[in-house]
């Protein structure tokens, strides 16, 4: 193979090239594929890890948390022991804890939808009675989040994201704008980039003085023990960073087991302040009487702690290493020689953030789709999903076996190929 | 005992009277008790009848729905088992079936809240740009829905009771108001009085013509194979009626097996026109991936079609039963030959509705309270927690032993005759 730098060719050898890469991508369509790698789902054989906790309560007595029949009504906030669990996960306290479904994407939708119907603690007025309101989007990001700020009609403004975690310079020059309300962050492997905000960002998140009262950091902590290779890294607590810094309500923080134990059948948390707890409690109480608390107990009597939590992600990280690592073979092998993109090489959370040349990732996707390949779609990690630059690609290994996954990688280096020497060479 | 009615008394006799019930208050109060019969809430007993229900997804390989492994990510809107038990249950069909969580008071809430924000499939525009928003309450009923609509700000408008369900001639009068946009309904055993609407009452809601084109019945089935007497009640399917009226997306509807399996740990659904669950599951999209599956599928393994869950619900009564007789038979000896009391006597549902002497509930309940017997507040069953007459008193015997109900119908029926005696001879 020729590993020349396509920068560094003349046309005539990208137009040769061309055509190797076209033969290959014709071979590749005539297999007649069927890969997704659209989702960061987990593989099933993770979720086989956690069969135990079928069946980890059998019998009608052991369906209690201390007196509390977790089978009845009641406990609005949570069970105490899955507000222990999560407050010993978050190095929060309990009281800080409000325990969730199995979605902590709907805990963090109804943050949004309360603050827009009803109003946070500090807001002024609820946001559906503001002339405008603003949500700040560090990008690439995740497209959930982008949606739900989209589908509330607040004008999204994306924030680069850097290695350390979201521009802070352009955070706290935006957060001056009174109509600004929040920001969404998945701190720790940020999804899709895999950043780990620095100790320095996170200590300016903490420190932020918004001008809207109200302005709430969402504060994702969607892969807080999730690392795949070396040990677990500690992080540190934004509530206590918070409380220090004179904003205890700025930040609200969630995350779930979603994948730790069930993706379909998980636990999830929000933990903030106590007051912000007690405000959020006090909107929750209107809408039910308490979420699943036998699958709250279910998951602490499994889990236990975040030792042995960390213990079961250990195990997983045995399954989900090698995927990534067939991921970086291939982009290091088929792609880096060629100088025209670029990728993050994370160690935990779910995804490697490709860059292709720029204005081809839509098009690389376009032919992917065609030779059998579903990704993420491109724009997807951007708000209104437009990616400016047209060149990020979002890979989420986790789902296929490692043999799919080699099938679809090679379909996928090429497709990138194929699109940049279209490009390159004018054939677009 | 004397039981002339108080009518019938000399001011002396119920003087004497009083001196008589006065003494078994104190004699109560000096008993220390403390019980409650605040709530709905599902004993025990009846709990530990659903216990199977725990171990019966015991190994991976039982947690697949045909090819769907409902552990993972995936079917925004419920297993197709979950769908097709929940169309057997309500006489419908699967595609007209969403499938939630633990709570379908948040299936409600979140359907009022997308039209708070969102708007419904017919809303001109979100409720939250409306100049008014009027709902309609017929009353007494379930306080919890009252609370939701008074927590968007919505104007509730009482709406009384009769025997055949809620008064229709003032139904279809209101309806005639653009403002009006939706009515609660719980058709069968009504929450508190335990009536089951007449054919003649479900026909009139199919065929209502309201003025809002977003106009929504909000038919809460909550307790739709809860018979505690006698042989399970079959009910029209609304959604049908309504189709054949013309007005498909009139109505939504809800149930779950709250009081059926686990009440803090089962399963919810929306019923609805295909059309509305395809406008509601496009919102949903936005707030979760999905439901908990897993606890999804554990209840149609366990629970498998209606016939089955009948047969649950029959044992079930054997513990509900004997409360209610309970209560039947304190109030039958102790207050009906006094003459200034009626209730209801339902053979389903989870309440009975006591109407006292008017102008005493409250304070009636307060003396409860002081002898340590919780009650639902009075007023609890009326928009804005106002009962004009102030006479309402929603008993719930489900919960308590039949030992400590027993206890506890002493000190109300004392109390209930207290509080009257103290109106009539202007004590209080």
């Amino acid at each position: 193979m020729d590993v020349t730098p396509y920068s560094c060719k003349t046309r005539e050898d990208l137009a040769q090239e061309y055509k190797v890469e076209l033969a290959r991508f014709e071979a590749c369509k005539a297999k007649g594929l069927k890969l997704n790698m659209a989702r960061g789902k987990p593989a099933t054989a993770q979720l086989d890890l956690a069969s135990e906790m079928l069946t980890v309560l059998a019998a009608p007595e052991d369906c209690y948390d201390g007196a509390i029949d977790a089978r009845n009504y009641g406990e609005l906030s949570g069970l105490p022991c899955a507000k222990a669990y999560w407050a010993d996960m978050l190095d929060c306290k309990p009281e800080q804890v409000f325990v969730g479904g199995c979605s902590s994407l709907s805990l963090m939708y109804d943050v949004i939808a309360r603050a827009y119907s009803h109003g946070l603690r500090h807001s002024p007025r609820p946001w559906c009675r503001e002339e405008k309101v603003k949500f700040l989007c560090p990008c690439p990001g995740y497209d959930r989040h982008f949606t739900i700020t989209g589908s509330f009609g607040f004008e999204m403004i994306p924030v680069p994201m850097t290695p350390a975690g979201p521009d802070m310079d352009l955070v706290e020059k935006l957060v001056k704008d009174p109509a600004v309300k929040g920001i969404w962050c998945v701190p720790k492997y940020s999804n899709p980039d895999g950043i780990i905000y620095s100790d320095e960002t996170v200590r300016r998140f903490a420190n932020l003085r918004p001008a809207a009262p109200d302005f709430t950091v969402m504060w994702d902590n969607a892969y807080c023990v999730h690392e795949f290779e070396g040990e677990y890294v500690p992080f540190p607590d934004i509530l206590s960073l918070c409380a220090q810094a004179g904003s205890p309500d700025l930040v609200i923080e969630f995350a779930s087991t979603s994948k730790i134990t069930f993706a379909g059948g998980g636990m999830s948390c929000i933990a903030a302040s106590e007051e912000n707890i007690g405000y959020l409690t006090k909107l929750f109480s209107v809408q039910m009487i308490s979420y699943d608390k036998v699958n709250q107990l279910r998951h602490v009597r499994y889990l236990k702690d975040r030792e042995n939590t960390i213990a079961l992600m250990k195990r997983q990280a045995e399954i989900v290493r090698p995927k990534f690592q067939v991921v970086f073979d291939y982009l290091e092998r088929e792609i880096d020689p060629l100088g025209f993109a670029h990728w993050n090489r994370p160690t935990g959370g779910y995804f490697v953030s490709f860059y292709t040349l720029t204005g081809t990732a839509k098009r690389a996707l376009a032919l992917c789709k065609e030779a059998g390949v579903t990704m993420t779609g491109a724009g997807a990690a951007y708000p209104y999903g437009i990616d400016p630059a047209d060149s990020n690609i979002r890979i989420a290994p986790s789902l296929p076996p490692v043999s799919e996954l080699r099938e679809a990688m090679e379909v996928f280096c090429t497709c990138v190929k194929l699109a940049a020497l279209e490009k390159m060479l004018d054939l677009s």
